[in-house]
């Protein structure tokens, strides 16, 4: 029996995560936490019974703790820190952390230290603290588990193998919404083109980092920590049909790529049932009967220049993936509400990548990390706001 | 440090298995078969100094004694099966059975009974030997390695998983000379043309056998055996560009594909490091930005009848594929010799799969498959000769 305990249930991946619970055996879902979907989270309540629920305002806690008398009821990060670590005396608890942006990482930080299992959508926590969190899973023996479907791919992919066997971690891309936009056409495009993502549906954010590819670049980072990769191994190419999530490139010549149709709920899945591959009850498997073509074209960093500089960023360590992914949160979230224009994300990453450069902390402290964080998105805000 | 005991030394694949030997520490070649090529076998000799040669002519062999006093020599069958069990006590023996036909099959059955791992290019043998081998190797607890690279292919996608994890293999076909061919241009076909085939570079047998996609429907049987996957569940395409070389489908909606470029050293590399993956050394890796696609067509069985008839004969089990081999290896040798033309080959294979159908023999013994194999081989022999 595994124990789940998920953070943001009402989201993207929450959501889906909750679909898969519904169709898997010996899986128990103990906590959970929201930020502002009530009714939904409801729902799920009354479905799964948690023992702890968590959200972000005090008024719904006192709301949902009237309503169900039985289960314990925080709030904020301390009600998402509890959700995290509840029962933590559980040794077959899993933490599926499924939050948007790094408010994740203090969750999760505290959950690895109690020797909780990690299965980790939120790459934001890996990105910004790759460095604390890998020391403190040595510490704490905990294993973590990639939920994101590049991620899962190459863990399929080696299977098992020895870091001396692999060569090259390849992760696709499929190019996002605006793919077939040159530079000069990204002028003017809206937070609605952005959302159009022409394979995958997803969260807001994550859409948008899609289509300035800065989202492929905080995978890049979170592969170098999840596999410990150095950053010239890790490759990404282009592949439009987003039906070869991913590959590893072996040292004996062979590739070996993991496919499926993209539908997050399979890497949900494997993420629960790891290391075993159960049956997929939700959709019908991929038909490689219908699939005629899959295309590759060369990653351009000219055209994608956000994902150079993710490289460049994660090969300084520090806290310059903070930066990089702070700025990144902070200026999509004014795109998304209409207070930029899309080529002003980049511009603002990069500006502020260029100003912390020269002051990086190399092996930060967490809260050097949250520091700089608050730093970042308070500067950009009150310029933009 | 392994111990190679190689028959067919001078063959393509023995040859490749040569070029890899070159490059691997810790590898011995311990024996040798060869069959007409003296002059390649004699470099061979001097250069890796095995302890045992076998040749097919009695003549031969007395040369060889002469030139190497040295080493041990035999001819015929009884060489070919003393060169597969030389030292027979060594417990870090592997043998290369790279034989072309089923000539392969009694060597690799002695072989087995001493307890010699196998590794397999030599399909054939699986193919009518498949049910004696199969609980031969369970008996003295051998291993049995593929070498064909849709094998090593499924064998690396399948990675130690479970049976119960598995939905399907995928086994992919280039479709060989003719695919771009009607049924009605193949009449006037030669073996010059079929010998030109897309993507290998191999045998002549063989490339035949990819132009009927008798090869195809061979490999689906050895894949029956060697995984033990019911033949509802083997699955064949076609991709013309030969880079994945075989897929599994996993019953959680995952795919994985195993990838390269067509060189058949990969997988002779793999099946002699495995469990390991080694440096290849002898030409460059895939380079996947060179790819700009791979394509996938539905497998035509209109178009290539003898695939279907492989899974018949393979769902028949008993002598049937034995029947459907010999028929092929031996209107094969008719055309190379252009007795016959290619449709024909086709023709003869599924006359006698119709003649011996109605009384087909379950749980052959080997001598009922030497048997068959001979008196079908007679019989077309005497009627086209």
């Amino acid at each position: 029996m595994k124990n789940i305990y998920l953070l943001g249930c009402t989201g993207s991946i929450g959501k889906q995560t909750i679909d898969v619970l519904r169709t898997l055996e010996n899986v128990n879902l103990i906590s959970i936490s929201f930020a502002n979907q009530k009714e939904e989270a409801k729902k799920i309540i009354e479905e799964f019974k948690p023992k702890y629920v968590s959200c972000l305002k005090e008024e719904d806690a006192n709301e949902l703790k009237e309503l169900y008398p039985f289960i314990e009821v925080g709030y904020g990060m301390e009600g998402l820190v509890n959700a995290a670590t509840f029962n933590s005396f559980d040794k077959d608890g899993y933490l599926v952390n499924a939050v948007v942006g790094m408010i994740g990482l203090k969750p999760t930080i505290e959950a690895i230290k109690i020797g909780r299992n990690i299965l980790l959508a939120n790459k934001e926590t890996l990105v910004v603290g790759g460095e604390i969190i890998r020391n403190l899973m040595k510490e704490h023996n905990v294993m973590m588990l990639p939920i994101d479907s590049e991620h899962s791919a190459i863990l399929q992919c080696l299977d098992g193998r020895k870091k001396e066997e692999i060569k090259e971690l390849i992760i696709t891309a499929s190019g996002g919404a605006f793919r077939d936009k040159t530079r000069n056409e990204l002028k003017d495009v809206t937070i609605e083109d952005a959302l159009a993502h022409p394979n995958w549906s997803m969260g807001k954010k994550i859409t948008v980092d899609c289509a300035t590819m800065v989202n492929k670049g905080l995978e890049v980072i979170e592969a170098h920590y999840l596999f410990d990769i150095p950053y010239e191994n890790i490759k990404t190419i282009v592949h439009r049909e987003s039906i070869i999530h991913s590959m590893v490139k072996f040292v004996d010549g062979s590739l070996i790529a993991q496919m499926g149709k993209p539908d997050m709920r399979i890497p949900i899945q494997y993420a629960i049932t790891y290391p075993y591959k159960e049956e997929y009850k939700l959709d019908s498997a991929l038909d490689i009967d219908e699939i005629s073509n899959l295309s590759f074209k060369k990653m351009d960093f000219e055209r994608y220049p956000m994902l150079a500089l993710a490289y460049e960023v994660g090969k300084m360590g520090g806290i310059m993936p903070t930066v990089y992914n702070s700025s990144n949160e902070a200026s999509v979230r004014l795109f998304i509400e209409n207070k930029i224009k899309f080529l002003e994300i980049e511009n603002i990453i990069s500006e502020y990548v260029e100003k912390y450069k020269e002051s990086n902390i190399l092996n930060p402290s967490l809260e050097d990390v949250l520091r700089i964080d608050n730093e970042v998105k308070e500067s950009i805000y009150k310029k933009y706001l």
